[in-house]
Formats: C-alpha cells, sequence, structure tokens
C-alpha cells in the first residue's frame, strides 16, 4: 500500500499548533497537539476545535481520571464554560466560546488498570444514564490510556454509540492508545479481551498536561515513540538521536514533535488495517510480543507497559540479527537510543523457557503460527513466521 | 431511497427453503427460512448454510436459553456435529456435514429478560474466554430476543468482535430482533440502553422450534408480523387477512411466508438506514411510542411486548384518524385483522395522564419533538411531529 509522504497530512500554525488527520473516510478525525492550548480564548482553544467537531453537541460527559482532575480535567471543563449551578457532578456550562446550550456533567474514575473492568465499566455506563445522556451526547475522556479505553468503550456502547473526544494525559495515551480506535477492558482472564473499535471525533493533546506525570511514566511513553522510528520513519529516528535530551526535558517544540510524528506513523498503519483485518496493524506490535511475555512472567505491574517493550524491542532485533535479517548496527542505534532515554535494555530474571511457554500459549490463541515483527533496517519491519525457538531462546538470554 | 420490488431479494426452493439477503455492502447476510431443515443430512440443512457462511470457522460458541437447550440447542449442536468427547459443556465436534475440525462450546443462559443485565454479560465474557474462544471463533445465539442480544452484544464485543449467527426461536426474534443488527442489554434505569450494531453473517430461521412456544408468545410476536404489513407491504397485510387462521394453526408454509415477509420488510428497512441515522428506521417504531408508555405505566411484565404494540397500534391508528390523516376504513382493516389474531386491542386501565408523562420524558431524552409514525393507509405510514396532545389523549381514551 502506498506510504503517503510525511507531514501531508500534518499542518502547522505559527503559535505551534499542529493538526494530523487520521484518514478513515467518514469515521476519519483530526489530532491537535499544542502546548497550553486547552483554556484558551483565541480561536486556537480546545472549545474552539471541540464545536468545529463536534457541531450541535448540547451535552458533554468528561470521563476523567481523579489524579488529573484538579488541573486536565478542570482545564476542559473550563474551556467548555462551567457556572457550577448544578454543583461539580453536573455543571450547566455557558462556554466564553458561545456553548451557550452546551451541558456539562463530570464522572470521576480511580487511577489505574483495576478501572478497566466489567464491574467499572458497569457503573460508569449508569453513571452516564444519571448525567440524562442520549444519543447526542458526546464523552470527552481525560486521562491516560485507561481511561481512554474505558471511557472509549463506554462511548462505543452507551445507546450503541455516542460520539467521543480523546484527551489523552499521558505520553503513552497521547501517542498511541487515543489514536486509532481500540476501547476496551479488562477480563480476570486477560487484558483487554473485550471492546469496540471505536473512533474518536477529535483527539486533543495539550503537552502541558504532561507536566504533572511522573518521570518513569514519561519516560515509559518513550519507548513508544521509539518503536515508530524503528517500525517505519527512519527519518524520525535521526531525529530522536538527535532531540533525546530536550525531548526527556519535555521542552514543548521537541516534545510536540515527537508526538506529531508517532501519531503521524500510527495514523498512517491504522488508515491501512483500521480493523486489524488486512495484517498492517501488526506492525505496531513491534517488541510486543516479547513484551508481554516479560510482563506476563514478571507479574503485571513489575514492569511499566513501556518499559516492557524497551526490553521487548531489544531481544526481537537480537533476535533479527541472529536471523541474519539486519546488520548489528541496527541494535546498536537501537540500543544507544533507548539506553538515551532512560528506559531499560535487559530483565536480569528473565525465564527464558516461562517467556517461551507463554508465547506458546499467546500462539495458541493466535491460531498457529509463531510470529515476530522484526527489523530489516532502522525505518521497516517484516512480520516473520517460524522462527526457531533456539534462536528465541539466545535472544531473550542476550537481554538478561 | 427506491424500494426493491417485492421477493427480489427472495428465492424459495421446492423443499420450501428461503433464503432473503440483508443488503448492507460487506456486511449483507442470508436470512434462510425452512421447516424441519436444522438437522438435515441434505445439502438444505443448517451444517451446510454455516459452512458457506463462515467458512474456516474451528470453533463455534453455542450461547441458548435454557428452555430451548433440550431442542433447538441440540439440534443445532447435533447438525455441527458433537462427539460429547468434552462433556456438554465444551464438546469435540465431529460434523456429519465434514466440519472435522470444528470445536464446539455451550454456554446456557436463563430464560427471561433479567439475563440481559451488565452481570449476565460480563459472566458471559468470562465463559467465552474459558472456551478458550478466539478471535476466529463463532458465536451462534440460539433463542429469543434476549439470547439474541445477549449473545449478539457478547459478540460485537468479545476480543472486539466475533463473527454471529442467529437461530431465533421466537416468533419475534425471527420477524424482529435477529433481522438489523441491534445488540444489547438493560440497565436498571432503562431497556436496552447499551449495545451494539453489530449484523450477523448468517439468521437460520426453522419454524419447527416454535412448536414448543407458548400460544400467548406466538401471539405476541404476530403483532410485528401485521405492523409489517401496516407501515410497509399492503399485499401482505391482504395475504395475512386470507390467511391468519393456518399461520395461527402454525401451518409451515403460510407461517414461514409470514416470516419471510417480515424479515424483507425489516431488511428493507434496515439497509436504508442501518444505524438509525436516516431516519427511516422510525417507521419500524409504529405503535411503539403508545406500546412502550402502556408497558411502563403498566409495568414490565404485564403485557408481553407484542400485546402492548397491539394496543399501540390500535392507538396511533386512533390518533391517525382523529388527526385527518388516514381513512377510518384502516383503523377498522386494522382492527379486524389483530383481533384475528387473538391480540389485544385495548387497556381498560390505561392511565392517560401517566402514559402522556411517559411520553413527554422519553421526548425528552429525544430530544425535542414528541413524533409518532402514523399510517395514511395500510402499507404507508409517516413521522408527524407537534401532535396536539388532546388528540392523543383522545386516541388513548378510545382503547380503553
Ligand atoms: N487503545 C489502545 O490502542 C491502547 C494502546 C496502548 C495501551 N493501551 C492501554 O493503555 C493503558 C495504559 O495507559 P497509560 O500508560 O496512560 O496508563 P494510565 O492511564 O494508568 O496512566 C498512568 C498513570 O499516570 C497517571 N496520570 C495520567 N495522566 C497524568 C498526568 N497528566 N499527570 C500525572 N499523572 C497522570 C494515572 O493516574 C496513572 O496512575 C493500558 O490499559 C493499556 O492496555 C491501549
Ligand atoms: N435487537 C432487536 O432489534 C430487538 C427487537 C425487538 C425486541 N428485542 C428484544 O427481544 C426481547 C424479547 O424477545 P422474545 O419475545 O423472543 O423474548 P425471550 O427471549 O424472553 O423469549 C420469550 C420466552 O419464550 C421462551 N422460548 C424461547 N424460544 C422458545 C421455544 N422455541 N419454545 C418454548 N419457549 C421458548 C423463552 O425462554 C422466554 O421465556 C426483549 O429483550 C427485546 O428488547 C430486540
Ligand atoms: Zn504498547
Ligand atoms: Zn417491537
Amino acid at each position: 500500500m502506498p506510504i503517503p509522504p510525511r507531514n501531508e497530512t500534518s499542518t502547522a500554525s505559527p503559535s505551534g499548533i499542529s493538526t494530523i488527520t487520521v484518514d478513515l473516510d467518514d469515521r476519519s478525525y483530526p489530532i491537535v497537539i499544542n502546548s497550553g492550548q486547552t483554556n484558551a480564548t483565541d480561536p486556537s482553544g480546545f472549545a474552539t476545535h471541540f464545536r468545529e467537531a463536534l457541531g450541535d453537541c448540547t451535552h458533554a460527559i468528561i470521563v476523567q481520571d481523579t489524579a488529573i482532575a484538579a488541573s486536565a480535567g478542570n482545564a476542559v471543563a473550563d474551556a467548555l464554560g462551567t457556572d457550577d449551578t448544578f454543583g461539580t457532578d453536573d455543571t450547566q456550562g455557558t462556554a466564553g466560546q458561545g456553548n451557550d446550550d452546551l451541558r456539562l456533567s463530570v464522572i470521576d474514575v480511580a487511577s489505574g488498570e483495576p478501572s478497566k473492568s466489567t464491574d467499572r465499566i458497569a457503573q460508569l455506563w449508569n453513571e452516564m444514564l444519571d448525567t440524562a445522556a442520549d444519543r447526542r451526547s458526546v464523552v470527552i475522556a481525560v486521562g491516560g490510556g485507561v481511561i481512554g479505553d474505558l471511557a472509549g468503550f463506554a462511548a462505543a456502547t452507551f445507546t450503541r454509540g455516542l460520539r467521543l473526544v480523546q484527551v489523552p494525559t499521558t505520553l503513552l495515551a497521547m501517542v498511541d492508545s487515543s489514536v486509532g480506535g481500540k476501547t476496551g477492558i479488562n477480563l480476570p482472564g486477560g487484558k483487554n479481551l473485550v471492546g469496540s473499535f471505536w473512533q474518536p471525533h477529535l483527539v486533543w493533546i495539550d503537552t502541558d498536561f504532561l507536566k504533572t506525570l511522573p518521570e518513569r511514566e514519561y519516560v515509559s511513553g518513550l519507548a513508544e515513540v521509539i518503536k515508530y522510528g524503528v517500525i517505519e520513519d527512519a527519518e524520525f529516528f535521526d531525529y530522536l538521536e538527535s532531540n533525546i535530551t530536550a525531548i526527556l526535558d519535555r521542552a514543548p517544540e521537541p516534545t510536540r514533535h515527537a508526538i506529531a510524528r508517532s501519531c503521524e506513523s500510527k495514523a498512517r498503519v491504522v488508515a491501512d488495517d483500521e480493523r486489524e483485518t488486512t495484517g498492517r496493524r501488526a506492525i505496531l506490535n513491534y517488541g510486543h510480543t516479547f513484551a508481554h511475555a516479560i510482563e506476563s512472567t514478571a507479574g503485571y505491574g513489575a514492569f511499566l507497559h513501556g518499559e516492557a517493550v524497551s526490553i521487548g524491542m531489544q531481544m526481537a532485533a537480537e533476535l533479527s540479527v541472529r536471523l541474519g535479517r539486519c546488520p548489528a548496527e541496527l541494535l546498536t542505534r537501537q540500543t544507544a537510543l533507548l539506553d538515551a532515554a532512560g528506559l531499560p535494555l535487559r530483565w536480569k530474571d528473565a525465564d527464558v523457557e516461562k517467556m517461551i511457554a507463554v508465547m506458546a500459549r499467546d500462539k495458541k490463541v493466535a491460531h498457529g503460527k509463531l510470529r515476530f515483527v522484526l527489523p530489516d533496517r532502522i525505518g521497516n519491519v517484516e512480520l516473520v513466521g517460524d522462527v526457531p525457538a533456539d534462536l528465541v531462546s539466545a535472544a531473550i538470554e542476550a537481554c538478561r
């Protein structure tokens, strides 16, 4: 499939705001990347973009992580205008931007993965009904991937589908989970087993929200950023090598650029394979087969997801080198960049046999074929099947 | 939108099997109507149609109403072939029709509306995981509308979407709920508030399953059948007038014909308005605004749904006559046919004020406009707004 030239879909304004369009026919939507424009009263603010994307919306439900209620959550509510006439949990909005008829409701969700549960979604559906939501209501998910996935699934299913706005507040959510339309919850037996493909109408990324994000969470998100460079954007990989320090400092311009390029990558892949049917979307799983085995054998929570992905990308590159599929230089550069980002490169307690057992179980679930996404050069990966188990072991060993 | 000529989409074979195609581009699917062919070993049987529609399926999960487990549920399982090697709850199938590699799992669901709950769907998701379902598994819903809606929603959401086969066993499910792709569950605060649009790959309607259906359920389903005649198929209304006795006797040929014509009606409307966005699908709600007010003020369960729809259609026709939108003869013919079918025509305890209050509340939920679907002649209805409340009262009064 032809890959559109870089930046074709991205437009930058002098204020530093840029917009990326995710190209999905009648489900296309803009990702607007900015620094500190959420509450802006000029036309670059959230309210303006919200009105453009959502048109006649008269009721919005902010579903927010309690951890960011006082920061990002309030900023979004303020942008849309709140009189607090009806108290904090059901506020009647009078937007400075002319959203006179917008009624705002706010639902708090506890931080953390356990909120992506069948119990919490049932409660959320009932809370949405309590706000007198109807089919024209809009859900605004404000938080990390947990909130985006949970509120996104609620939006997909309440009255068989409400419009959705993603306002990601973690780096991982900005570059990954808020883009692409996957929503869902966990079952006790496994992660993300229940959900819907449900595209948002708008993704609003304000890098100012990152200011409060703990360092470890921020660094973890960088693993996915670097992943995009390896899988399909060599020029971006170069950029990251040159600018990793400024990005680690969360300097607005390079941070926005890193997020925008990541979103462009993901948008391209998703536009080619919206519902994971053509296979293209699989390249996003670079490092992830190993990462899942790491997360699963280490016990969920021991590593942050991006940390496991970082080690997993190292294992995948080691495997690719061993298969003679890529030059050792690729591994060298990837190692250096992940290291510079402060990401872990190895897991000294890795249990090779247990990890392979997990991957073999995943294999059964995926009907045959133990497959890995492996790089042949920076900027390109391929799906490779039937990899000898001893090389997989060796690749894991190499990262202990 | 142009309405295809009758029967264009329907093909009948000498064995009495007919197939209707629901025309939704790449989501098109066949509805196969037959009598007693579920377990047939000839190529007209369920297994053949299943294989045609589902291709490479290697794992099927039958989700069945306990009430029909021994009849329809077993027939479907037998058709696909079961060795019972792994017990009744996880049977390894070896189909007589060559489905050698089809693994069958069976999940029982208690009869009745309470199964359409957040608790039951959570349990169902977990039970599906216990069957080792993966993204290529197929869900077969065997039961009435409750099972179809619940299992359909589970199929829509498990691993973000499994293929679905509907095997309806009530008349209402055969002519209404199994066709059109609406799936969902209830919340304590209201019916069908959570769900997905999720089209099946096959609807298999075996009228033999109706043999055990209680008379009151069967008659209730006839209300929706008669509805199709009024809203968009005058010729079918004539047919029903002439054949209602044979249909009440559940004679196979006229029963199949009544179901096929009903499915054709619904398929036409759904093809014009798959996701309730163009407004066309609203005509299916003929009689339903009143019916919901009846069900709600009488307390859910006092009337079967079709009984409330019958009275609701009478109220709607009374209203249409009062508005001068249709001749009194329409009301006369509708009254006679509903009466001949054994359906109730009036509700002596109807509380006009309470019913209007419910409809006004629904109005709020629907954002303005108290609208009714009203007939102008047999075979055509229109959506009519801003109806004077006193005429609505009078129409209700007329049916007490
Ligand atoms: N839908 C997808 O395509 C997709 C892709 C990748 C990951 N995911 C999912 O995303 C989830 C992980 O996302 P995540 O890493 O964002 O986790 P998260 O939502 O749990 O956020 C991580 C932590 O940061 C806190 N937090 C969020 N924003 C903050 C801020 N601005 N300041 C301070 N603290 C803040 C949260 O309270 C939480 O404690 C997982 O459930 C994963 O399955 C989904
Ligand atoms: N999805 C849609 O488009 C749609 C449309 C209309 C109604 N519905 C839903 O359908 C449900 C009502 O459907 P229903 O009337 O089929 O109810 P149901 O599924 O509860 O079935 C009615 C009763 O008949 C029993 N039964 C089913 N098949 C039988 C058989 N062959 N022999 C003997 N008993 C049998 C059931 O156990 C139940 O007790 C409601 O929940 C309604 O919301 C959905
Ligand atoms: Zn990831
Ligand atoms: Zn109905």
